[in-house]
């Protein structure tokens, strides 16, 4: 079947979480005096503390909460573990801080990609972040989308099934004719289990260079690229 | 407060549904020799089955569907009233027909308007169209909304209140930030109930110059502009 949709990943796929975090914890931890904390690590251990936080509402433990609300209660947790008592930093920067993941730049490629891809297709977010972060990312970075829709939206969070068959539902289509296009062979393995056309963006600095954690993972995807403009290319002549 | 997100009603206040729908069932209905009904009736007509149905829903005696398939029930409910009978029409032509509905052009001005308020505030549907009737329409007509927000992703329809608030909620603001534009009474009412503020647009062809149904409703609404561009004019010094 034609792809008739598709559907991005975005921390990590579309934008650089751990620099953009990175930029926004350092001035934080600096006000902190914690100028010994690396910003790129902190990021880390906030990234780290994603799945976890996604788990207890995957399994049902937890009623639906959205993204932010896990941010903040991992920065909370990851502030304590560095001995940062976060009740002692006030409302704003903490709020502020959490946010960062609203700021995130995109790969350089990103915006040239999605515009070109979106000429000849629905292009949707499938991500776990809420409705709002997603937003806010799009307009200050210049994401094209012509729909927010994953986690908030079909309220699952990814890998579950019905992440997935819920956009397509909702885009009008058939989960053979939607793609889901990730940087995580996790996502698209999880994508692939429910009909979905699948395309690999190859993104190495996801973690500054060190290997994703699920790189043994890896299956033969419809599609594998270095970059969302050479998907682009590629699927110009599809 | 100020203003920090606009939430617009679609049918009516940004799309011209009346025309659009006549033009698509124009050759439908020449095609069954029935060019004695008049195609800006048909639409009346199918609009006029639309409250009702919605109602089915709201009222809770019908679990939520999307208004494709009340779009779909209405149009064989008319066709019949018209003694044509549904079942001698072809899938592919009652598909395509319904999905006028998701092929409306834009009032002159919305596109302009809505691409001008979009540098100052994110722009999203409040609309009871579902997902992909709003992605259809937006990507034909070049509506560029942040968010398609509204029935499917509340799970709601209007005028109840969790329409309008959910909406705020999902952009992560306080239901006085968020103003809704349409160029309904009622619909405005309700948002007003609620806490919005209000945008009314005037479109005096919406019913081919007919007075609408619910103008009796009318109220001092925060602005009152005859089009989309005039409310982006007024709230550049907003």
């Amino acid at each position: 079947m034609p792809i008739k949709a598709l559907a991005f990943d975005v921390f990590g796929t579309v934008v650089d979480w751990r620099s953009g975090v990175a930029r926004d914890a350092g001035p934080v931890l600096a006000a902190l005096r914690r100028s010994d904390i690396d910003p790129h690590r902190f990021a880390d251990g906030w990234r780290h503390r994603y799945q976890p936080a996604l788990e207890q509402v995957r399994s049902g433990r937890r009623p639906f909460v959205i993204l932010d609300t896990l941010h903040r209660e991992a920065l909370e947790d990851l502030l304590r573990e560095y001995a940062i008592d976060p009740t002692t930093i006030d409302e704003a920067t903490l709020v502020h801080l959490t946010k960062a993941w609203h700021r995130l730049d995109p790969w350089p490629d990103s915006v040239d990609g999605l515009t070109r891809l979106k000429t000849r297709f629905p292009i949707v977010t499938l991500s776990n972040g809420n409705i709002a972060l997603m937003v806010e990312m799009a307009r200050r970075a210049h994401l094209p989308w012509d729909a927010i829709l994953g986690a908030e939206v079909s309220r699952v969070y990814k890998p579950l099934p019905d992440a997935y068959l819920a956009t397509a539902r909702m885009l009008g289509i058939d989960p053979a004719e939607l793609c889901l296009v990730a940087a995580h062979h996790s996502d698209l393995a999880a994508a692939r289990a429910c009909g979905l056309m699948t395309a690999y963006i190859d993104r190495p600095m996801e973690y500054g260079g060190r290997p994703a954690p699920d790189a043994d993972q890896v299956q033969d995807w419809d599609h594998a690229t270095t970059s969302i403009a050479a998907l682009a290319d590629r699927l110009a002549d599809a």
